[in-house]
């Protein structure tokens, strides 16, 4: 439906870019990873974010801003680090780290690459993270291995003689739920049921996040098994409710399926934004989520 | 906070732009009034918008997308017209007219001119608009006569001896307000009230869109004197429930507010998405209306 040729329109574009009526500044480029959006910023001649966490919560803003969940600040790196990756929320707050937000970055650098496939050891406030860069666009990052020490999730549910709270039963809005709790970084509380669409997530969901059992609040996910390697979920985020997708969560729950006995190591987790590949490895005990990260638009913006 | 020039940023952008590992193809130029958020495309090139209904309706998905209230086309013009504006919603449906939509046209026309001053002859749906662009970057629109006529806001409330409803009592939810009914080609009910923080919009606007009286529905505005020229509101919109912004209905609180006797006929009217100021001009009895459109950001994107 374009008529004229990419070149045209490119030449025409930075031209216009030039016209000094527009009066842009920075050049920002804008990915999604299952429709968590982040705002890419190209850092790397400077050791701090160019912007200030109030900018980013401005330029995050879905009417007056270009709208994003955050921005990711792609520095450089120090040692034997490739990068180092900061991020400011929409709120302006700064997170450690960010799975979907990661795979963007890591997808972002290989774009500026002219990369198809690249490893990059990133530096973040949550350590060394080592995402890979694949085929078609896929990014895999080593999530760590999962904490299944009920206390340490934490939960105060039953444990088993491993210290592992799986298949507990716990009540909530007056109906019996069998519930597996696994941390990757975060608490969370996995439920599987027979029928997701049975679910009301915004009624039932604040239920199970503020339960006296879990006393640092729990995210939780509602699973339904498709088959021993492709599972659907549905997720309420601990402090930010209903989400498209949540990939601390597609991991714990895999642990989940494995530990009840109903999935293989490897599954597809179908998120309400898209799909993830989940596989807890036996070799190091560590969970590797691959996913989608997708550029989606490019472009110039006047910072105030 | 931009340490390198404009100029090097610039450059650096139509480099990355001209990538192929990013592979974009249009550009696009993002503007908003009020908060109303709008893709705009130069298409003036061409007869017809370069994006199917379909195409711009992704294109305004805020995660998976740019984001945007719609996508606006500025095509050329024929016979004594500059210009012809279409715009396809978020939904992909074809309104006639977009009275913050034609203000972001205007000024984007007048961007691309290099013009800080200038009057377009605008195509609509709607028939012949023209928007005059000013000092600061406002936009003057001619919005045409208010209609008073009761039946044909429509409302079947009482009408006075020239057919107009001003103040007519109408109980909802157990209270008795008073009700000034004017159509700006859309039906408005507007309600003066002491204290706009006690309204609760969410709760009482519904009441007032599906209420017998209103055959049409009406979009209902709560009006909150501040001086004779100064007027704050907040607005339920007839199918949209709360917005930041509604033209048409800042215009009508104004007719009204001038029936009732409280106001001047040129009155800067708080919306929640900032300030507008109208004017229903004695000479001609038409409604012009002035508000802010501002560019926000420029890019291109990937259209599938």
């Amino acid at each position: 439906m374009v008529t004229a040729s990419a070149g045209l329109l490119r030449a025409a574009l930075c031209a216009l870019l030039a016209a000094p009526a527009l009066g842009f500044i920075p050049h920002f480029h804008k990915y999604e990873g299952l429709g968590n959006d982040f705002i890419l910023v190209d850092n790397r001649e400077t050791a701090d974010p160019v912007l200030s966490p109030e900018q980013s919560a401005k330029l995050c803003d879905r009417n007056f801003g270009i709208g994003g969940d955050g921005v990711i600040f792609a520095l450089p790196g120090e040692g034997d680090l490739d990068y180092k990756m900061r991020i400011y929320n929409s709120d302006g707050s700064e997170p450690e780290m960010c799975g979907n937000g990661i795979r963007c970055m890591a997808r972002f650098l290989a774009d500026l690459d002219g990369e198809k496939e690249a490893t990059y050891r990133i530096g973040t406030g949550a350590g060394l993270i080592v995402p890979v860069v694949g085929g078609g666009g896929l990014v895999t990052v080593d999530m760590g291995p999962p904490e299944l020490n009920g206390p340490k999730v934490p939960t105060t549910l039953p444990t088993g003689a491993d210290g592992a709270v799986v298949a507990a039963p716990l009540e909530v809005a007056g109906q019996q739920w069998s519930v597996t709790c696994v941390s990757m970084g975060n608490p969370h509380a996995i439920v599987f049921v027979n029928d997701l669409n049975t679910i009301k997530l915004a009624d039932i969901g604040p239920l199970f996040e503020h339960n006296a059992v879990f006393p640092a609040r729990t995210n939780t996910e509602f699973v339904q098994v498709l088959s021993r390697s492709h599972l659907k979920m549905k997720v309420w985020e601990r402090g930010a409710g209903a989400t498209l997708a949540c990939g601390t969560g597609a991991c714990a729950l895999v642990v989940a399926a494995v530990l009840n006995g109903l999935a293989d190591r490897k599954c597809t987790v179908t998120l309400p934004g898209g799909d993830l590949v989940i596989d807890w490895r036996e070799a190091d005990n560590k969970v590797y989520m691959t996913g989608p990260a997708t550029p989606v638009f490019s472009g110039s913006v006047r910072v105030q």
